[in-house]
């Protein structure tokens, strides 16, 4: 297997070092082929090192740094004065080919602001887009992009995201002629905003993809597509609208128990087939999304992950470094381009 | 009791007078101060008029047209040529005093353009919201606006959407100073586009309103607000992305029964439960929208509700009457819009 070097921002998300090594870990006793580099804070990271008895691991080192990028921080901000924080130094050393891919469960504003200065878009790409996928009721994954990178998006932006999705389900999971569709809020031609229906003509206008119109929110779940595309506004209220959906449910679920002590007793035994399902759509459990568009690969970890979920998206990075899914994008996206003039 | 007299569009929905008419005679026997007027096709309503043993009933009389609004007609060609439409007439009746209310099934976005048109707005909003609420996790309701009749919303209308919510919220469920939420990419004050900070700011102006910042999709079943305010596109999505998750989870559970013969017996047992909790999501029990700012009670119906769900729209258009909603609505904001100049 081809050695890879990943560069772990150690320091994003809500818990940070505590998260990272442990999933570092991980990911080094799953893939001997494989280095990491910590890039944080040294005083918080050795401690935790030595606790997960890493301290003679030859294929772990710490990059350290101590600059932080709080919540508020605007993107120009970031750009000027943020480019040696954890976030920043992580996603250099991929532009700088130290690492093949780097993974950062930091914030989505800045993470977007940070690849695209850095590490640049790839030709044909106006922005990044975040992506991931959603388990559906054929028992397969449906992918969905934008989930948050840029909260408007202009027809030719949500053009790109749908062929950079087709690549990406090509590749990552066969499918020869993935299913397309606009997220949108109702099926017929004239709903929605401009931007979409005239990206719905666009997509139309690329005869090499399979598009099939718009899908409504309660339709993300069927399965019916391989590749829902949306603005990051609206694709992110989906996703954080379905995990809460999720949560609420399981919550609701919990309340219900006590009313019979016989009922409790077979729900608690029922129940974790139950969260099992439900974890599929909690973050904590489901993770690795990834920024698409960029020139080298970017995972992000959701900010709540545990360490299981951010070892997942450690595994994620490994398998797009592996596959080049930037330099297919890059070489892929400009043919079809050409198709629309 | 005082006589209220509403408008049902008998051909709205998918299913039009096989759902309209027996939730019509759930209506007239449980509320006998009730007179309905079935606006639709004299030769489909009567057949089920009869099957009913509605024939004799003094207070169900029919407006008959047989004029229909296709889904994939344009909003500019339903205001010129779909105005003796069931959806028009019913609002006619109420434009013209002959109904307190109108309860429709038909589509939103000829809903949004006639109710506008011939109802018209009330003073200082620009256009209706359709709203709704959803179940929460401290066993109460959150009202949430707008849920599609506008994909495009200026930072003022989305403030007017606020104002409107909090009257509807002190009125039907008697909170005082009800807790406004903005639903955003993000919590904090950078997060999103340039219309929902800008009402972000015309709310925090706003000092007599109870505005409590940006919250997420995954917190909207949180209930630490009591409106949250949307733009029609995100709102739209938001809701019918909760239904879509309810159905996939309830789905996934069915799915997981037969593994066992026994737990299949179980869960089979405690279904009912559980379907209970999932179907405050579902539409086809859950009804009774509304679209608020107009000068009248129009009560919008989901497309895909059974007879008792028309019946819960056709009580909300009760309630709604008796609380002279539009009216109250139209007293208070000037007085708010006021505040912010």
């Amino acid at each position: 297997m081809q050695r890879l070097t990943l560069a772990l921002d150690a320091m994003g998300g809500d818990s940070g070092p505590p998260v990272v090594v442990p999933a570092a870990k991980q990911a080094l006793e799953n893939y001997p082929y494989l280095t990491l580099r910590l890039i944080g804070d040294r005083e918080q990271l050795i401690p935790l090192i030595h606790h997960y008895h890493l301290e003679d691991e030859t294929r772990l080192s710490i990059v350290h740094t101590v600059q932080m990028i709080a919540p508020e921080d605007k993107p120009l901000k970031i750009l000027r004065t943020r480019r040696n924080s954890s976030m920043g130094l992580s996603l250099q050393m991929v532009a700088d080919g130290e690492a093949d891919a780097c993974v950062s469960a930091g914030h989505t504003g800045a993470l977007v602001a940070l690849s695209h200065a850095i590490l640049k878009v790839l030709p044909g790409i106006e922005r990044p887009a975040l992506v991931s996928s959603i388990p559906n009721r054929r028992g397969r994954q449906t992918l969905m992009l934008d989930l948050g990178a840029n909260s408007t998006c202009s027809s030719h932006l949500l053009h790109q995201f749908a062929l950079m999705g087709m690549v990406l389900v090509q590749t990552l999971w066969h499918i020869n002629n993935p299913k397309i569709a606009l997220l949108n809020i109702g099926s017929e031609s004239i709903k929605g905003n401009d931007a979409i229906r005239q990206a719905g003509r666009l997509l139309t206008q690329t005869s090499s993809l399979n598009y099939q119109g718009f899908i409504e929110g309660n339709q993300i779940f069927d399965g019916d597509v391989d590749v829902i595309v949306s603005d990051g506004f609206s694709g992110n209220i989906a996703l954080k609208t379905a995990e809460g959906t999720a949560e609420f449910l399981l919550y609701s679920f919990r309340k219900m128990l006590p009313q019979s002590p016989l009922k409790r007793f077979i729900m608690t035994w029922l129940m974790p087939n139950f969260q099992r399902q439900l974890s599929q759509l909690t973050p904590q459990k489901h993770n690795g999304a990834c920024m698409l568009g960029l020139r080298g690969v970017v995972i992000k970890s959701h900010g709540r992950a545990d360490s299981e979920a951010f070892f997942q998206a450690i595994s994620e990075a490994l398998v797009q470094s592996q596959l080049n899914i930037p330099q297919l994008i890059g070489q892929q996206i400009p043919k079809f381009l050409s198709e629309i003039g």
